[in-house]
């Protein structure tokens, strides 16, 4: 049973993490968030990170926040002492594929050190109550779509982060065999995307150059000429297609899982997607249709793009999350479009 | 090409360890032993545990020893500084399985996050040269006899020990794959036993109260009345069979890694076992011959307990490593008794 202790956010000033620490207060949870900017290019020396300034312009309300690494074990152990936390919902993580394929160190540093790291303290806090941030990639390439959780996971990870965020779920599983007071929550996102409506926080894209909706707003907004997407062969008509789920839909996921902490026992996972995919063309379409802007864009079928498809079965956290995905596409879109005119100033 | 730069030994004063380092002192190799006695119940104070000053009076060398542990950066950092380091033999870890099952979150501290802090301390200091102390666990329930390199790992790992040794594997496969100037030999073992032929040197059972070698001694010293061995319905007559390496012949095969590092390409892993398994009911009437004691036991089929056999296949090892166990199971019931009645000042 939740009894007003304060939810520790990691990674809380990230694209998701900010989205979720907004969606929190404004629900009235006490929220402590640390972050140390590892996904952002600018790093703020002793103050808070522009996300952070916006959520607290958003609601009016001061948050807590803590420049800390998730490696350093006294950093951490730091905020367990200044804080009553009750529940830690943790999303610091290095996240992009690409990147962690060259750097895998850096990325089971962060990920898996930092996350044991993490729980290490936690246990020693006696806090025991986690939603742990995964992803749909912990379930590689599908052997059946839509996917649903019991889906095997691991087998197929392509990537150190892929790889990362299922070998955390794995040591999770085995804490919660180990001691049944601990209740874990992971959340597998399909895809996060879109922005806010007000278009005031969104994500941060210096670091993401591979994201499909930054590619098409830069060309939206005339900073790129054309969008070059390269695809398989068989998806030379489409692009690849992904169960694109918005930020703010997950923002409320999270607050669900929290409620649902109370009667769980042990561990669970849940998607967190929409149900319905989306190739690069409909992609587009709908962006160009929103922005009423042309999208120029070329499929390039290059070698080693696999034609992966991923549609999420949501029934498991419509039943026991009480949770839906009510933004679509079109949503996504425009909160996209919304973001980036507001960032660089443009009038839509 | 090995050029005598300094063989680093994580985990150097353990089971497998000490005798590692024996080897290589005695083969001429300048060596530096790290170790945190994690798996000893007595904790020194600045002073060389027990086993590195027993291998320092086999030798005649003096070992260059650090009370470290490999959790902590700042530590290994300085191993790193004040040596020039070319390979590390990293054998630091907790390893009992059972213990593993009750504390995961201390179990994937050390072991995983300790390598993650070790490889990335490594590719700081652009050493990137590593033998890998892992174990047949990571087959987990085999789906053949014998087992080669090519049987899948991960899937049936029952205890965050074995997971953990499957993790750091994963985890060092994405390394030699990012960059090839990494060369990596994960070491399988299995079922590390005996001691040295001189009964001077051998495994501290304090923590180790499951070894079956551990309970054999006693009974066969007076100090513990009859063996009870949980076993399945199906091996009611024999009790568990496991294939049993000679810890002298596993230090041998550290020594042959070493070498073969010179022409491997990014990743290897190699079986290091007999070829040959034992159920207990050999192992004791062995026991019992060569030490001439009574032996009194019970076989007592109990609830949970698998009947999995286990049975190296070498042959890669033999070919690659140019390595195979001298040493059979008289060995190790002779080496074993002789140090326990070295270790308790015994007559035979």
């Amino acid at each position: 049973m939740y009894t007003k202790g304060k939810i520790l956010v990691t990674g809380g000033a990230g694209f998701v993490g900010s989205h979720v620490v907004l969606e929190l207060i404004k629900s009235g949870y006490p929220v402590v968030v640390l972050d140390n900017f590892a996904n952002c290019q600018i790093l703020p020396e002793n103050q808070k990170p522009s996300s952070i300034k916006i959520v607290e312009s958003m609601t009016d309300e001061t948050v807590i926040f803590y420049n800390v690494d998730i490696t350093e074990r006294l950093q951490l152990i730091n905020v367990f002492q200044e804080h009553d936390i009750e529940v830690v919902i943790h999303l610091a993580a290095l996240r992009y594929i690409g990147e962690s394929k060259a750097l895998p160190v850096d990325y089971y540093h962060t990920n898996i050190t930092g996350s044991c790291t993490l729980f290490q303290v936690m246990t020693e806090f006696k806090v025991k109550h986690l939603i742990f941030s995964s992803t749909s990639n912990v379930y590689g390439t599908p052997d059946y779509l839509p996917i649903n959780e019991s889906h095997p996971t691991g087998l197929q990870c392509r990537s150190p982060y892929e790889r990362s965020k299922y070998l955390v779920e794995e040591i999770l599983k085995d804490v919660c065999h180990s001691d049944e007071e601990w209740k874990v929550i992971a959340l597998r996102y399909f895809t996060p995307s879109g922005a806010h409506e007000w278009g005031l926080l969104g994500e941060d894209t210096i670091k993401s150059p591979n994201s499909l909706f930054a590619h098409i707003a830069e060309v939206a907004m005339g900073a790129r000429g054309e969008l070059c997407i390269p695809c398989s062969k068989d998806q030379e008509q489409s692009g690849f297609i992904r169960d694109y789920t918005h930020v703010m839909d997950l923002a409320t996921g999270h607050k669900n899982a929290l409620m649902k902490l109370d009667d769980l026992r042990g561990w669970a996972a849940y998607n967190l997607g929409t149900g319905r995919a989306y190739s690069c063309v409909e992609v587009i379409d709908t962006f160009a249709k929103l922005s009423g802007k042309p999208i120029k864009y070329r499929l390039k079928p290059a070698p080693g793009v696999s034609s992966i498809e991923v549609i999420a079965d949501t029934s498991l956290a419509q039943q026991e999350l009480k949770w839906t995905a009510f933004k679509g596409i079109e949503d996504i879109c425009r909160d996209t479009w919304n973001w980036y005119c507001n960032k660089h100033n443009t009038l839509k």
